[in-house]
């Protein structure tokens, strides 16, 4: 393989969770960064990450990682995006990047674009891969591959900007789409942020059940539920704020979620074998496409 | 490894799909029984397992295939075993043990053991463990391998048919526990085939969306959504079957799922913070204990 120059020079992370981690590991891995310097509100697993060799440096403050930065990603809980970007913006050098990694991107750019300095450009991104697990620990390089990453950047936003954080992340393996945030917004209600919503239910709606059932749902999760708790088992600070900050359109797509499950419940009750057949017959293409969109 | 002599003689399996097929190769690959001889409806899938080596013999028709069976494993769609076990059970000889592994219990029970014929004994089973694909093509030796086997044996049945049920199962990997066909149904109705229903609900709800979202929404399954759309894509026939055939406990945790979600709506339409951060963190606690019962 030839080795690009890297894209990025000096890469700033702000919270070294498991994106956080997985960004700066990938950046370095893939060469798309020549230094990723870290910082992050809890000193420990600062110093973990840099134990774990996941980042180049430690920053003593948050003001210290984003001086000299070409480009600076929040990797933080969405709801904290706003406060980040405001301590972040006037440390930072004219022309260069602020960008995060946050899983609604609505509120995001409301948050941020009115506490950004002159000559900041903000580009909004939100890599669609993850796992349930948090922390810098359970980051690796990989989690990009071959997955979407979403830019949404601001109308007017500068072209060259935009082009670099599109090749950022292009370096560390993923697909590049650009869009509104308004737009990402709705799309991942109904691909993320729903099925999470129900995964979280669904499990607690098994630990109201009286105790001594649940070590045997525990026991039999192969039949289908281990699924459902997989998502359920994630951050729960990052899922609070990604529901605070897309209530409208989770909203939205719940209430279709809710009628259709009614109607599949009148079906169970009155036995109408033909329309359960119909539906699950209907939804198995919907499976076939994913696998051909290489996401399965 | 020490060779154990067959714990069955001549196993006969009627329906050889995803599950038929596995129960197959793993009773000959780990030597639980002696030779698999099936019997299909469908004449071609039956030539296409005995080409693929899933089984030893393909028989002419159902009555060939049991007449000299020692045990029987019926592998069809619930809605079929009372059909099944009626053309079966007086083909059979005397001490053999009719068996299937459907995904309900109580149904099934209540349709089999009217037809039964003297001598045969009747142990239900239902192995804890799928794949979302069907057909023979699709079934494997180690499907079962630390997976739980569930026997619902009725009332007085014989000890040693339901101990040998019980070894054969262990012979493929399996850990074996023994319910009430009613217990089993509640168990299921949460740990399966709730999750099933709301996965085939919620894929129903993206292709109701319009034609361009679709494919949207496929690109971006890894936020979540795939985790759902696998169990969707589960057999059609099948899952009709067993929401037709359980439809009292599935409509009874449905009802607790959906008082769940709409407070959690309500939760999300009030900004209440604490109370999804308390309830998300709650659920995280199912996961580990999955992870510990091995089944994740
Ligand atoms: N997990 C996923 O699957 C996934 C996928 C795509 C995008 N995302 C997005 O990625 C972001 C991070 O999620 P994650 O999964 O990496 O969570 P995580 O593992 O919990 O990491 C979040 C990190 O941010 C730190 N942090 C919180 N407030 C901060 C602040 N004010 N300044 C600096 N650091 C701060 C946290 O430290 P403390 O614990 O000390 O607060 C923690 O180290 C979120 O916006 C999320 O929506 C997540
Ligand atoms: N899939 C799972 O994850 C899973 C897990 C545990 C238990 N189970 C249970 O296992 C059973 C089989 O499921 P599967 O997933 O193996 O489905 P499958 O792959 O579709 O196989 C079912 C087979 O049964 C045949 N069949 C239908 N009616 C029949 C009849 N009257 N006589 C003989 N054969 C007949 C079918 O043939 P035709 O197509 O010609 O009708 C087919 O070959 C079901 O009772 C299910 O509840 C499934």
């Amino acid at each position: 393989m030839v080795k690009n120059p890297p894209v990025i020079n000096r890469l700033a992370i702000l919270g070294i969770g498991l994106i956080g981690s997985s960004v700066s590991r990938a950046a370095r891995q893939y060469g798309a960064a020549a230094r990723v310097v870290a910082y992050d509100t809890d000193g420990d697993r600062l110093a973990r990450a840099l134990a774990l060799g996941a980042i180049d440096d430690a920053a003593a403050s948050l003001e210290d990682a984003v001086t000299d930065a070409d480009m600076v990603v929040m990797c933080a809980p969405v709801g904290a995006m706003g406060a980040i970007a405001r301590q972040a913006a006037p440390a930072m050098r004219a022309g260069a990047i602020l960008s995060d990694v946050g899983s609604t991107k609505t509120s995001v750019v409301a948050d941020v674009l009115p506490v950004l300095h002159q000559g900041v450009h903000f580009i909004p991104a939100h890599p669609v891969a993850g796992t349930e697990k948090s922390g810098p620990e359970n980051g690796f390089a990989t989690l990009f591959d071959g997955r979407w990453c979403i830019l949404t950047p601001p109308e007017g936003a500068d072209t060259a900007a935009v082009d670099l954080c599109a090749a950022f992340w292009r370096a560390l393996g993923s697909n590049v789409d650009v869009m509104t945030p308004e737009h990402h917004d709705t799309v991942l209600a109904i691909t993320s942020h729903l099925p999470h919503l129900i995964s979280y239910t669904i499990v607690g709606t098994v630990m109201d059940l009286e105790e001594h059932h649940h070590w045997e749902v525990f026991k039999y999760a192969a039949g289908g539920f281990r699924d459902f708790s997989r998502l359920a088992g994630s951050d729960p600070v990052m899922w609070r704020d990604v529901f605070l900050n897309n209530r409208d359109a989770v909203l939205e797509m719940l209430g279709r979620f809710t009628e259709d499950l009614q109607a599949l419940q009148r079906a169970i009750r009155w036995g109408d074998a033909e329309k359960l057949e119909a539906l699950f017959t209907r939804t198995r293409d919907a499976r076939r496409q994913i696998i051909e969109a290489r996401q399965a």
